[in-house]
C-alpha cells in the first residue's frame, strides 16, 4: 500500500539481496513514519517483543525473516544448532501468536533440508520471501471477495457511496499487505466504486484512530473516526450499509473472537439488518472448537491500557493519565461474536456462511 | 455525597446567608478538587458556559442562583429589570438546557412578586434553596425506588454480590446531591447491599473514567473502570446483574435519549437477559414526542473531542492527540434506546415499564 505516494510492504528488503530486512516502527504512527533496519536477531527480537510489528501475519513474517538472520549469521559447521537456538529466543518474544511458531517451524524445516549454511541461506530467504508473498496474495483473494459484496451493495444504491464500519486494525499494518478486513475496501477502491469507512477508534489501544485511520488517509480511502459508541446510532440511521472486522480465532462453527467491543456492533448490525462480515485467512480458523463464547479464552491486558492514553503532546509522544489514580481497572482485549450474528466469512477461497456445513463444505481437507 | 470523608452538594452557600456560593470546578476532576467562589454575574456565566458545573439538574440550580447574585447586585428602583438582563445573559450561556430556561423562570416569577429590592433578594434565595432541595429530594426518591430492584437481585443472588454497570455520569456530580443512575448505588451502598460498579469510560468526553469512577471511589462504592467495548462481554460472562443509565431526555412513549453508546449496551443486556434500566426525574420526558429515533436530535459536538484526550500529563492537565493531523472524524453526542430494550424507568415516583400506558398511569396529570 501507499506512504506518501510510495509504494511499502510492511517487511520489506533494504536492497535486492540485502542482508538487511526493514520494516515501520508502528509504535510511533500515526505521528512518525521510522523505518527500521533488522540485522542481527537482536533487531528482530525487541521488533517483535516491543511490538514495533503487530498483527498475527506480519509477526509470522518477521519471524521467518528472523530465519534467515540467523543463518546469515551463522557458522558453517553449526548453522543448524545456531538457526534452533535463534528460532527459540523468536518464539519467547509473542508466547500466543500461532503465526510466529508456525513461520519458524516452517523455517527449520527448510534450514534442515540444507546441506551447507549457503543452501539454508539462500533457501531460508526464498521461504522468507515465499511467505510474504503468500501472505500478501491470500489477503488480495479475500478482497477479491468481499470487493464483489460491495460492488452488489454500490449496485443496490445505483452507485451512492457505500458506507462500510470497522473496527480495529484488521488492515495492511497487521499483514504483510492488504490486510484483511480492509482488503475489500482497497480493491473496491481500485474498482473506482464510491466508497467512505466509518473508522472505530478501538479503545482501549486506539489501533482504529492510530493505524486504521492513517493507512487509509495515506491510500486516499475517505474515511471518519467514530468514537467506539456511535456505530449503534449509525446504523439506527441508515449511515452503515456493511460492516467488515476481522478475526483473531474463529471456530470452525464460526463464532468469532476479535478485538474488544466486535460483539456490539454485531449486536447493532442484526438490530438494524446491516450486514455483518469478518475477513479472515482460513488459517484463523480453530478446527478444534466449537463454542466461542465458552471456549475461547479472553486475554486480559494490563490495566494501564485504560488508565493512560498515548498521543501527541507538544510534538512529542506521552502518556496521559484520564482516570483517579488508585481507580480499579479491568482490560478484557478480545470478545466473542456469536455466529448467529455473523452473516458471512470472507475468505482467501471465497465468502461463506458463518456456519460449520458452509466452512467445512470450502475448505473440505480439514 | 462525600469527598475525602466530608458531605458536598454540588453547590452550596458558603456560609449561613452567605452572598457567595460555591461549586466545584468539575473540568479538573479527578486531578484536582477545587471549589470556585460564585460572586458575581459573570462568575456563574462562565462556571455554566465553561462547563466548571455540568448535568441538567445542576446547571438548573446554579441558574437558579445566579438570579439570587443578580438581586443582592441590583439597585433598589431597578431590580426587576436587572434580574432580568442578568436572566438573559445566563439563558444565552448553554441554549439547548432545559432545566437552564426553567429555572430561570422560576426565578423571573419570584421576582416579579416582591415589591422590594430586599424582598426579592429573599425571596430569590429561599427558592434557589428550595429548587436544590426538591432536585435532591427527587434523587433520593429515585434512589429509594431504584433500591428495590437492586435488593431483590441480592435476594435471589443470596446475597452475593450485585455487578451493575452504568454508563456516562449520571451521578451526583451532574445534580445537587445523590445523582440519578447513581442514586439506588448509594442507596444499596447505605443499606449494606453487596455491590460492585463496572464504569463506562464514555468516550469521548471520559466522564465515566474522570467523574463516576472518582465519585463511587470518594464514596466507597467498590467500582472497576472498563471501555466502552468490554460491557458485552462481561454480560456474555454473567458478570452484570443489572444496568442503570440516566437520561437525557425521554418520550412518553419509553425510547430513551442518553449519551452515545447507551443503545449498545441496551443490545447486550437484552441478548443476555440483563435487565436495562433508566433512572431520570420526570423532568426529563418529553410528553410531546412518541418516536425518539426519529424525532429526537441528536446534538454533535466538536471533533476534537474524538481527536483530543485530556488527562495528567507531568502533573498537569494536558491534551494529547491521538489520531493522525488531518484525520476527519464525526461526534454525536447522545443515541436513542428504543422502548422495546428498556427493562423499566426509575422515577421519582417508582418504577415503570418503558411504554405509554405504564409512565401515564405513574403521571396521570400529563
Amino acid at each position: 500500500m501507499l506512504i506518501n505516494g510510495q509504494h511499502y510492504r510492511t517487511i520489506w528488503e533494504k536492497s535486492p539481496d540485502s542482508e538487511t530486512i526493514q520494516i515501520i516502527d508502528q509504535r510511533l504512527l500515526p505521528h512518525e513514519f521510522k523505518t527500521v533496519d533488522l540485522n542481527i536477531i537482536p533487531d528482530y527480537e525487541s521488533a517483535i517483543r516491543d511490538m514495533l510489528v503487530r498483527g498475527a501475519p506480519l509477526i509470522g513474517a518477521t519471524a521467518a525473516w528472523s530465519m534467515y538472520c540467523a543463518a546469515l549469521k551463522s557458522n558453517k559447521y553449526t548453522f543448524r544448532e545456531e538457526i534452533k537456538s535463534a528460532a527459540a529466543i523468536i518464539e519467547s518474544t509473542r508466547p500466543t501468536a500461532v503465526n510466529l511458531t508456525w513461520a519458524l517451524r516452517e523455517q527449520i524445516k527448510v534450514a534442515e533440508s540444507a546441506s551447507t549454511k549457503n543452501e539454508a541461506v539462500a533457501l531460508l530467504r526464498d521461504n522468507a520471501r515465499k511467505i510474504c508473498d503468500d501472505d500478501a496474495a491470500q489477503c488480495t483473494a479475500i478482497g477479491l471477495h468481499g470487493l464483489e459484496l460491495i460492488k452488489s451493495i454500490s449496485e443496490q444504491k445505483n452507485g451512492e457511496t457505500v458506507n462500510i464500519l470497522t473496527h480495529c486494525n484488521a488492515g495492511w499494518l497487521a499483514t504483510v499487505d492488504r490486510g484483511t478486513a480492509t482488503a475489500p475496501i482497497y480493491a473496491a477502491k481500485e474498482a473506482g466504486i464510491d466508497i467512505h469507512v466509518w473508522v472505530d477508534e478501538t479503545r482501549p489501544r486506539n489501533q482504529g484512530a492510530k493505524l486504521t485511520a492513517w493507512e487509509l488517509m495515506e491510500n486516499d480511502v475517505p474515511a471518519t473516526l467514530i468514537v467506539d459508541n456511535v456505530g449503534g446510532h449509525l446504523m439506527q440511521h441508515g449511515m452503515v450499509d456493511i460492516v467488515i472486522v476481522g478475526s483473531d480465532r474463529t471456530t470452525h462453527t464460526g463464532d468469532v473472537a476479535n478485538k474488544i467491543g466486535t460483539y456490539l456492533k454485531a449486536l447493532a448490525a442484526r438490530d438494524n439488518n446491516v450486514p455483518f462480515y469478518v475477513a479472515l485467512p482460513s488459517t484463523t480458523i480453530d478446527w478444534d472448537l466449537a463454542d466461542g463464547v465458552k471456549q475461547i479464552p479472553i486475554e486480559q491486558r494490563n490495566n494501564d491500557e485504560v488508565h493512560l492514553v498515548d498521543g501527541l503532546v507538544d510534538g512529542k509522544i506521552r502518556n496521559a493519565r484520564v482516570s483517579p489514580i488508585g481507580c480499579r481497572a479491568a482490560n478484557y482485549a478480545f470478545d466473542v461474536t456469536p455466529s448467529r450474528l455473523v452473516t458471512g466469512l470472507i475468505t482467501e477461497r471465497g465468502v461463506c456462511r458463518a456456519d460449520q456445513d458452509a466452512i467445512h463444505k470450502l475448505f473440505p481437507e480439514k
